[in-house]
């Protein structure tokens, strides 16, 4: 089975300011660039090479992956890029900063939020600047107005496992550059990590994570390639 | 029938360096880069939007696109890269600028080649240092050695009935960044140009081409947007 690299989108204007992010779809910082080109560069360096790509409908993500082909001189691969790889939805809380959000509903609620795992944010107000749902990108798509992360994986693992498992299976060497939890949902998957405990698991922006994978995605090998 | 929008990539290091380029993959210049972003402003300003975009393997093109669809906030869009989109193969040429060429092999014969529809230069050397036939991007694809134009159109043309007329019948509006000699094969077979005047079409870079079609892509109109 070949290798198989997930990559969280370098920093966003978001992740700097500390807001939630969710389907705004924000771009990267010159730091988030940097973060880039220097995975794209490590992966060249690594002798890493790919045969297909796959990325999400935001621009923070696609962006990250342009520019870490563009460094390996791998522009030319074929790119498919997918709203079910889009990061959570954040609903209400999305373009809140951390200190707004306990302003809004309190330290505690923040909190059950933050630790759940099936206990979505309510919904974002169609009237929000945020609101995505007319942005033509999901034209005639399943716009969620929230999502608990038990949500987000619900509509990750069937993507991963009708387009991506099977181009692992015909033997293609795969990154996915995505976001933090639905990256997360792909290591619950292969990794099979607890409900309970996927929510603390943090993915680092910038950082390539290999899977080296055996018969049925049995995992041989996790790390982080800056490690090596 | 939706608009049509081609796209010469913006300059490169061997347009730069006046260089036979066609297979070899030259990225673009600073002055390049600014070419496609000054495209994807205009197109954005002018009101134009897109439903799939089309490009060839060569980073030159595809950078350009990438540019191009970052200024219109359009990163999202789906992007099809093909090899028969890429640029005329120029054979033992590739490498040499005018000079070299005109003194490796005479004025006379120079002429010829530029003039000439239907007569290749004599094909590259497979110790070329520019030979592309070991290239993983091109593996099991029918690398040619040199074409003429007329060699260029006879794998374009079948790849714009075959993908791209059958997007703008459907109702999707379409940009393709190419090359100069792949967007000619293009533009002679819309604007029904002849054999012997298809070869003095000069494409300029990084300036889009709208065409305006009709019923069996009847040219309604034909323009530089940057003259409207």
């Amino acid at each position: 089975m070949p290798t198989l690299v997930l990559l969280r989108h370098g920093q966003s204007q978001w992740n700097l300011e500390n807001r939630f992010t969710g389907w705004w779809d924000v771009d990267l910082t010159e730091q988030g660039e940097g973060e880039a080109r220097a995975a794209g560069r490590l992966l060249k360096e690594k002798g890493f090479d790919f045969d297909r790509c796959f990325t999400s409908l935001q621009t923070r993500a696609i962006r990250t992956l342009d520019l870490v082909l563009a460094e390996m001189g791998r522009s030319w691969l074929p790119v498919t890029k997918a709203w079910e790889l889009n990061e959570r939805h954040y609903g209400g809380l999305t373009g809140l900063n951390k200190a707004e959000t306990v302003a809004k509903v309190g330290e505690e609620q923040v909190k059950i939020w933050r630790r759940s795992f099936d206990i979505p944010p309510p919904p974002l107000d169609a009237d929000s600047q945020y609101d995505v749902a007319s942005d033509r990108r999901y034209a005639g798509l399943p716009v969620p107005t929230t999502e608990s992360l038990k949500d987000t994986i619900a509509r990750v693992l069937p993507y991963f496992e009708n387009h991506i498992a099977p181009a692992l299976t015909a033997g293609e060497r795969v990154i996915v550059a995505a976001h933090g939890n639905s990256l997360r949902a792909l290591e619950k998957y292969l990794s099979n990590i607890a409900d309970r405990d996927i929510v603390g698991l943090e993915i680092p922006t910038g950082q390539p994570i290999v899977y080296e994978l055996g018969d049925d995605f049995a995992v041989k090998d996790r790390y982080y390639l800056s490690e090596r």
